[in-house]
């Protein structure tokens, strides 16, 4: 058989107007290796129709329902090679498990799904069925994400002693107190324990300070002590947490909805032995790295000193800054040549599996469970 | 007729591998509407052949000469509604010319051409074809550019008084006094006379400046005084420039190639009887706006009280970037939505205009001839 | 008797070449209104006779022991009106003391002193003899402080809803994992409880977040959950803290001696229901605010529309950085006029208070022996 | 004789309230070794009694004229071993030559006087009778500045090909037109060539960019092309400025006092064929370097790392700022230093000559006068 050169994939919610499917879209086209050929875009029939008609899918794979779409893409010979899910939280474990089950790789958006129990399964299933599982933790997509987990792993920054990473926005500061009557549709469905699940704040931002930390450093939280704030919502919109990871060293993450005039404000620091660094991801182009006893250095990503995996993901050239969409990209990239590499026989290297995995996914769960359980028993020391 | 919701488009230059293609077909994916279909990506066989291949296009829609593709396609009912033109600067007004002449609208890299006839005679070609020509002069394209043009209209920093603009990389430090031996393909392409013109510097980046201060102010430089230095080298690597405008104000352009850890560092600032602008190209989701007896103010881009255009063209929530590929697409978003209305028989509006035209071309290329030439003449001040 | 113009003072500590003597010195002289003429500078004879002679200190005011000193002083006519001490943080206590029962106003370095009994022991006796004592916390004197401060009283970010602030030195990196061989004089001083008291890092820097925190707020924690790391050293080098204030909000305090490349990193945010504050020392002239819905601000040190303290204490044009050194003095400029209006008879205003006090010193000693009692009982809630 | 440990000096100008006089002598005081003695503080009678009492100038010393002064002083035993003059601009000239006729060592506020003429007279008076003469253009006396000097000196940054320095205020921005009704006292005296002289912005601070950029570099221009903006006033408020340095090197000079939002923007770039430094007055603890094929460094004042003339002159600890008093108390220390030790009989260095001096006034006086003839005569290259 010849060597496949483009993937085709499906695509799990994503009606033309939804904000995040968009993304995975683009990003996707950016690579140029992947066609959508296939779509269950919406539950609303009009919408859906309209959608597979933008992107010229034809008729008879779009569909009404993700499980049908499963099996029926399974079934035929130039059926989709992968999916992507991006839904809204509360589906995302049933669909990922449908198109798992009929041994379709799946990339699905972040958190993964509400229980570890769900989590571990689609573990469990991706891992039985040999199957590569995505989960769009963005923020690790960026070059110069990829750059700080070079420099730890090297040891540039020596031994770490301590850790501070945050995540500040205020888009639903106008909830405290119990909800403000301009309401969005996205802060309602943010706010409300049947679409989010136990966690709002935590939920949706803490964990990517957990997934990006632990990217650059390979620390993942041992326990956790936090401190969530309701303010009058139930769902918490602010948290406060000390970390102890395995080694026993310490660190502090707070994640926000309520911080005035904080947008995006997701902000990485490693501090070890040798030097620190930090990484703000509205600036993500950008690398400060501050060894003891040397001049503050801040590199800029696409530069010929450069090197490594960041490197390889330049897609611009320096000074021209690379936004969210690229790291998404970067994303995908890895996704899908693991993906294509599997079909073609050909070996996976450790950079093609340079992707959040459903791994990533389940610990972050387990973080936001722990968190949760920590702050409403009075911030004791909690094991994730 | 039905009312056409996408364009297809080919393309000249852009071979696999080649960037500034690239740069165009992402913009354009970006945009989702439209579509790739012909293409003359190089004068090599095979290299022509792998990337029709790679994008999917037909036998008879790839062609070895872009007269030929002007021709068929203008002649096929499903021909290109556009051509987006890739290839270095020499060809530039050559292939213009020819899809100009068979009809077809046009998108061309920057410079325009080498001389002011050549501009002069492609904008009249457009005007009296009725045809849409947009050189893609990237920076005006940044939603945060079209903010800075909209506050300077609306008054919001008074009358202007002072520019202060500048375009600083490093790139071809190494070619000062006389060339180093690591010497790369691009920079012996941009400093040949033969396939860069008679500048370099104020040719390749000199004009960003020119352009994009324009785009936000209205105002172009009746005159220039312009000190250009070239390091041994046949052409400038670095210009110093006192520009007058036709209302008598004046202006400081600085750009060159040898500014030590300078990327595409691209700063314009606006200064006026009530406030001032400042934007950097490479933090780009920022607007500095400095109100005389104020606090310094910071607009993000995609925020709520950001308005009008840049409100518009926005593509991801405020505080997630968006970088120089979306620059492109917003360019290419007016361009290819007045080709569209054109061909639907539509109103076109002020905003579907809103990219950078034949006209802008002349203008830069009137702007490199007036500052070669006043540098010749010792400095002294320079028609343009 | 003739209303008094200027005042005349001692210092107990700050011999020739110590660092913070001639801080606390070079701050008095800048404000112009007292003149140095007694002292005891050193233990050490020499040292002692050399910097009263500098000075140009008379012999019979140049003491060999501070008790001696105040003492006499307090018994001349034109004794001292207040004593400087600049000594080691062990000898706090009873030096200030000695004083206070002498009947002369004190200011004093912190941490005021070791335990919360002698803390609280100064306070009473200070309110005792109706004797002002300033504790100089250096970084509430900033003016950027003081408009943090007015911005948070007048209601400008609405009802505080989350602090986050820290710390960030490196200076003590060295000594984890037992102390290095480069160890010098300081930081062996520094890491001795003996010296030091019962906490290295959160007693010298926490205290600072604390104060500052609460200067700006008027919120004091009320109980504290914290994790001090220690790194093999018998005393504390880096602690990471949750706080929770009387009003039920949340916050998170940091301190660090080794975070590579951070010197003295004390980074102030405030989160209230319309806006935020942030205020960084290293960068002291400015002031970031950002309210909801508006663009960021950064409000400038001297300008016109910097109103009340701020501008009442500005010394230099704006544009023009003040430094710690005037932090200090305006610490000094407060407190000297209070002790000029109570020696003349005068009506002492809101603004001669605005210093730090004897009280907040006493909160300080708190603060420090919360947090340690927490990190040693698991990080559980500790009242301060 | 015994070897002096401390100066005695006196003021011209400087009465209470008065600006300049105030940070002279709070920077001299900051110094340590120098005590006020004598004064003509003001023409008022009243203002200079006040002003002699409060600093407890003795009664004989305390002088209605300057000539007085020089002649009672040089006669006096323990006469002042210099003078500080901080008259306005128009008496600097005549001052100056009486104090240096007594034979009395001179530090004079900027710019040193009128004409050409009258300052090579006092350079050569100053040489003549072997007196050291400082001008205080303040920013040289930043330790950053000094770090810079040492950088190109060392050939950090190779050969210098390029400048780019600009100072930036907006404090005259109401002048635009004609002058607004709320013309404060000193915009008057500004725009005043009674006492101004020629130039008010060129004068002013266009000096100072000059100034500051020989003192890192050691270039001084050989050449200006200056188009200077008054909009409507006599005196320019606004100079951009192409320059041309004795090696051939162009540079770009700005100076502006209408560009709303800028305080005391100096900012200075030197571009080199290794790498590139940037310092700016508003931030001066850091320096910017930016070395070719190298992440950006930014260097902070204090730190280890910094070594040479920059250490020495280090007051405060890294991480705690040094503003504006600290940078003329650097250059008093260095003045002061050489005139004691020549009062000691003791070697001169070329440390202590480390100050601005009479021939960089000279220079200054020189450079304005080019860049206003230039600007008249249709801003051609001029001689400086």
């Amino acid at each position: 058989m010849a060597e496949r050169k483009k993937l085709c994939y499906g695509m799990v919610g994503g009606g033309l107007g939804a904000f995040i499917g968009a993304v995975h879209r683009k990003a996707i086209a950016l690579e140029e290796t992947a066609d959508l050929v296939a779509g269950c875009f919406s539950s609303k029939d009009g919408k859906n129709q309209e959608t597979g008609s933008f992107y010229g899918i034809e008729e008879d794979r779009l569909y009404k329902d993700y499980r049908e779409m499963a099996q029926k893409e399974a079934k035929r010979e130039d059926g989709i090679d992968f999916v992507s899910i991006v839904t809204p939280n509360a589906t995302h474990y049933q669909v990922a498990k449908a198109f798992l089950e009929a041994g379709i790789h799946v990339a699905c958006e972040k958190p993964l799904c509400f229980t570890v129990e769900q989590a571990e399964e689609l573990q469990a299933l991706a891992a039985e069925k040999n199957l590569f599982f995505a989960v769009t933790y963005t923020y690790t997509g960026y070059a110069m994400v990829k750059l700080a987990r070079e420099l730890v792993e090297k040891g540039e920054i020596g031994e770490i002693v301590n850790v501070n990473a945050e995540y500040l926005q205020d888009w639903l500061i106008d909830e405290i107190g119990g909800g403000s009557q301009t309401t969005t549709k996205l802060s309602v469905w943010r706010t409300d324990p049947e679409k989010s699940g136990i966690s709002n704040c935590v939920g949706d931002i803490g964990t990517h300070i957990e997934d990006t930390v632990s990217y650059i450093t390979g620390l993942h939280p041992k326990k956790v002590a936090a401190a969530l704030d309701n303010y009058g919502m139930e769902l918490d919109l602010n948290a406060n947490m000390l970390v102890e990871y395995e080694n026993g060293v310490h660190g502090v993450y707070s994640c926000s909805q309520v911080c005035a005039g904080h947008l995006n404000g997701l902000t990485v620091r490693i501090f070890g032995t040798k030097g620190a660094i930090e990484w703000v991801q509205e600036d993500p182009n950008y690398l400060k790295v501050t060894k003891k006893g040397q001049p503050v250095q801040i590199y800029h990503r696409g530069t010929g000193y450069i090197t490594g995996r960041a490197a390889e993901l330049n897609h611009i050239p320096s000074g021209h800054p690379e936004g969210l969409t690229y790291a998404f990209a970067n994303i995908y990239h890895a996704f899908m040549s693991a993906v294509l590499k599997q079909i073609n026989g050909q070996e996976i290297t450790q950079e093609d599996l340079d992707f959040p995995k459903v791994e990533d996914g389940v610990m972050g769960v387990r973080f936001i469970h722990a968190a949760v359980k920590s702050s409403k028993n009075g911030s004791v020391w909690t094991e994730v």
